[in-house]
């Protein structure tokens, strides 16, 4: 069997229900359409006491440089109602020029069409001058400990090397050809508890209520803004995602109140940098707004949740110049080169090597009924072969 | 029997375990006391649906006037872990010079001591000149709903008519002598609904954070205070009892944010006036802090909970003067006017008759180890007794 065709490659693949943390034969179904373009394919099962075994893949063709890596994942979010689907989620129904089912566009569609590409390449111009990896996880879309960061240290450490990476993710917002993602904003989140002292509503001077020392404090995260934007990012924003006390008693006055937040912060900072600007802000609050007039300041904690996701910024102008280029010969659009959004697994690529993502368009992804126009998936496929010959012919002659 | 010894009678109420909102047979214990003294006394079942059928007391020694109401409650809050208390709470176990037991102070010992106090009138004095009755509910501690308010209704629907009461409710602080209630603060409260519009943290321009709306309103609700007192009340005091907002995704931007509060109010304001002044200060703040520059008012709602407490002051100086001076007599103190604390069923009370408190000392109430000094309850049966010859004789004279 052929696997040129993106749209057989995808439904084969939309067909495997590989729903976090199942492989659901998708990982099977890639590794069935590398070996025969010659890929060596190897899986490689991440664990983590605590977190569910993730099954993960790493498959290579060619063994000299240049080394272009495609990474990607074939887990997908859950169905949400499978009743309120056009079509089945896993059936892979194509209705009209559109192709349906969960990971449609994030991202199986993505790796169908790189397939098909590579496979494109191969019958055209024979194996690649270097090598062409695929490095796919099946944790991406749940915590992400057992999938992309130890793929790549495994993978490493075994000696792979690699000179350039796409991330095959949904970057378009509207149409394919709108967008390149060639760097992310970091994240930071925590959770902040205020202390004050329980007791009786009709009593409030025996009682401290930490309701009054966390709503300055919770606003001396949003306000002022941390910056106004970098030329290549967007403003830094922080958001209070949630306030919490949990009292139902009208007339008690609680003894503790927390908010959590989130910040996607730009180049401006670092994860670091960022945590003490606000730490910073909390003292200040927390100093100038006393739970009663004279007193101590507010007494509040901060717990910074786990591994904050880094800012990073891809400079390699080879690389994106062969990706831009490629879209821009295919579709006549000239992408947004983007640093918006949300965070993806190129975090953890950009310490191997320079780092882009280019994929469907998003609009469906995690939602009932996300597809993808067949058109698109031709379009995608050609975007990836013209890239594929620009990056190495950029590679070798650099 | 003799029922003057207060101790012997409030040794009998605390053997009846009536925990809201069982009777516990305290009601059959008081009956059996009031009887031999002359009362006729009625029992009252008052029933609302969805809240359990409530056991209530109405007894009337005599039937002319003047007419002095004792009103109180039999039901008494849970006792929390028993093995913790030194002598079982339902024991009424001697220790020392102490009573314990659950109901010691509040206030199964206020209506021990008033019915020794009519009992030892009658034996010096004879019947009261007028009448004298006790308005006992089991529902105080409860709900509330099917207690004194209904008890009231019941009884002047029959045609009772009262010239003052007395609530026997623990009214002092430290010492037997120090406070007398003579009004009450209202008490209302509600719920803040913030509405935005729900996204993803990284994308905040798609999303409306309910968050950045909730903290100026709650603001607004807690500075500046609603007054600064007034000659016989202190200050109203608005506190934020709980925020709420359950959002547990880190990178999600939530759909709304909810937060409770309660305002106690003194006669500057109406429960009307009150919610009027609460919702002036929302609006203000939703107007004036929109979720996004140049955009519509935060979208609120309020929703109020069900009876608000009425603020009332008794100005009937003959009452006041009997009991103050009674207490002043027997215990050489002056007790404070008080105005403070929560509320009570005196709240009730106020729209029939003037109506002061004056009871026990309050500070092992709803605690471990509730107890009350055998001292006082002799003192406070004095002071009752007192209380009864001096208000007679004032409320005859004029
Ligand atoms: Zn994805
Ligand atoms: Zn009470």
């Amino acid at each position: 069997m052929s696997v040129s065709d993106p749209v057989a490659n995808l439904q084969a693949l939309i067909r495997c229900p590989s729903v976090t943390p199942a492989e659901g034969g998708a990982l099977s179904a890639l590794e069935a359409m590398l070996t025969p373009l010659g890929f060596v394919v190897e899986r490689m099962v991440a664990s983590e006491p605590g977190t569910p075994d993730i099954e993960n893949l790493y498959g290579r063709l060619g063994t000299e440089g240049p080394h272009l890596m495609f990474a990607g994942h074939t887990d997908v979010v859950p169905t949400g109602d499978e009743a309120s689907w056009t079509h089945p989620p896993f059936a892979a129904a194509i209705d009209g020029d559109m192709l349906y089912g969960r990971g449609a566009v994030d991202m199986k569609g993505g790796i169908a069409c790189f397939v098909a590409a590579v496979a494109r390449h191969i019958e055209k111009h024979g194996p690649p001058k270097g090598s062409i990896s695929f490095l796919i996880t099946g944790d991406e879309e749940g915590p992400a400990v057992n999938g992309t960061e130890k793929l790549l240290k495994w993978a490493a450490d075994k000696g792979e090397r690699w000179d350039a990476c796409l991330v095959g993710e949904p970057t378009n917002p509207d149409q394919l050809g709108d967008m390149i993602k060639i760097g992310r904003r970091g994240s930071v989140s925590g959770r902040v508890t205020v202390h004050g002292i329980q007791g009786h509503a009709a009593y409030p001077h025996l009682a401290d209520n930490p309701v009054r020392g966390l709503l300055p404090l919770a606003q001396a995260l949003m306000d002022p803004p941390f910056d106004g934007g970098t030329p290549e990012f967007p403003a830094s924003n922080l958001e209070v995602t949630s306030v919490d006390v949990g009292n139902l008693a009208t007339n008690v006055i609680p003894a503790k109140a927390t908010f959590t937040f989130n910040i996607r912060f730009n180049d401006t900072w670092t994860a670091d940098s960022v945590k003490a600007e606000i730490l910073r802000r909390l003292e200040m609050a927390a100093a100038s707004s006393p739970l009663r007039p004279n007193r101590e300041p507010v007494r509040f904690e901060v717990v910074w949740a786990e591994r904050p996701s880094h800012v990073f910024l891809t400079r390699n102008n080879g690389l994106i110049a062969s990706l831009s280029g490629a879209v821009e010969s295919v579709t006549g659009k000239t992408p947004a080169l983007s640093t918006t959004g949300g965070t993806s697994d190129a975090r953890f690529i950009k310490d191997y090597c320079p780092v882009v993502e280019f994929g469907l368009v998003g609009q469906t992804m995690h939602m009932i009924d996300e597809r993808v126009a067949l058109a698109d998936l031709e379009t995608l496929t050609q975007i990836y072969g013209t890239f594929i010959s620009r990056w190495f012919d950029n590679a070798l002659l650099s």
